[in-house]
């Protein structure tokens, strides 16, 4: 006895469904790749893009920022403006991506590498752990908590994989 | 004289097709990105689920590592657990991927930036590349190969695009 | 009153366009990857085969280099052979994109990391825009622009997201 053929409804739900899974990760990444080249160029428009306008982004050592103002704020603080001023690379990693319906969650590593005397430091490696939800106007963040990776089980607790 | 236009079937079998590849590619991205936060975790379970059973690491300068077991000590042999220690991120870069049916090659970069006295140090840059299969339960490793890029032909072998 | 549910058509038309962006997105990726094995391996083909035949990379300190053949000269000049002989590693990062029909942008970072007396020096850190068009043999870069990130609005403006 064979298993009757799927209808031709089925198969394209069956499409449907997965290319929306396909075009799920590929939006996450492409999220996640907006936020080097919008604070290395300070761009607040572009940063508070990715984020919900109540989102949040806890990247230790400071009370976490919570919503557009304080992101955008971020920006224009002596902290990201020295390094704007001896040139700077935001840099994040290929996640590992979860995805759960409307949520998904992205982890991954970011590097700073500023300049200092005509030569490259290694300012910050640091574990990532985003949480993003589908909106009508694509993905955004709702929190990303970032701690830099000194040996510490807070800093490797954002890494553990779902 | 035009060319009939394809049927329903034939579109539809057309896009199940190339939906699979992409999925296989972000598949393998994701297989790829597991690493890194699995290692940095100390996470025995998650590090082996990205390779077969029977899967061999191979990282150079000791016995290749064969079968879920050796992968799985590896986390807590000294070597590793002294960079835990320091406090280390295992970065792997964006892979160049080709597949061929249910075998894949990955190519890429790992680097290991590990703490040293309150700085980040760029411990190893390598040459990686990635065997992999498909399996009923996803795409798994079958052979990863590393090398640490100090100019020679072994490192660079790796890196050749098929 | 309710719309109408989409044809068959409709939905297999819909699917195709949505999976042709995806495929848009991970080819870009695949070209991207394709860099850095290439130059590493010193592999002429390899690396102008992500280029136009009349391409352009431009990276600053030189004269553009302008088609197949300059690029192809870069891998054995001496700047090249000489990281090549210490040991070297260019890693691309995972890029944002932007697609418009046939042309594309994708914007990210290049680090490259080379051996010195047994150490990994960061040799270098640049801002990267690419721009592709989609030919009958898949997407190709008809201009790569790289600036290092030295405190220059020269090499920020290069990672403006459009």
């Amino acid at each position: 006895m064979t298993t009757p053929a799927p209808s031709v409804d089925e198969r394209l739900a069956a499409l449907e469904a997965r290319l929306g899974a396909a075009e799920d990760r590929l939006a996450i990444y492409q999220v996640i790749a907006t936020y080097g080249p919008t604070v290395d160029t300070v761009s607040p428009d572009g940063v508070t893009s990715i984020w919900l306008e109540d989102g949040v982004y806890d990247s230790g050592g400071y009370m976490p920022m919570a919503g557009a103002q304080a992101i955008r704020d971020m920006l224009f603080a002596p902290t990201h403006q020295a390094l704007i001023e001896r040139g700077c690379a935001h840099i994040m990693s290929m996640p590992h991506v979860t995805l759960s319906g409307d949520t998904a969650v992205a982890l991954g590593y970011s590097c700073l590498f500023a300049r200092t005397d005509g030569s490259w430091v290694t300012e910050r490696v640091s574990s990532n752990r985003w949480e993003l939800v589908r909106t009508p106007a694509g993905w955004r963040v709702s929190q990303r908590v970032n701690r830099q990776l000194e040996a510490t089980e807070e800093s490797r607790a954002l890494l553990r994989v779902p």
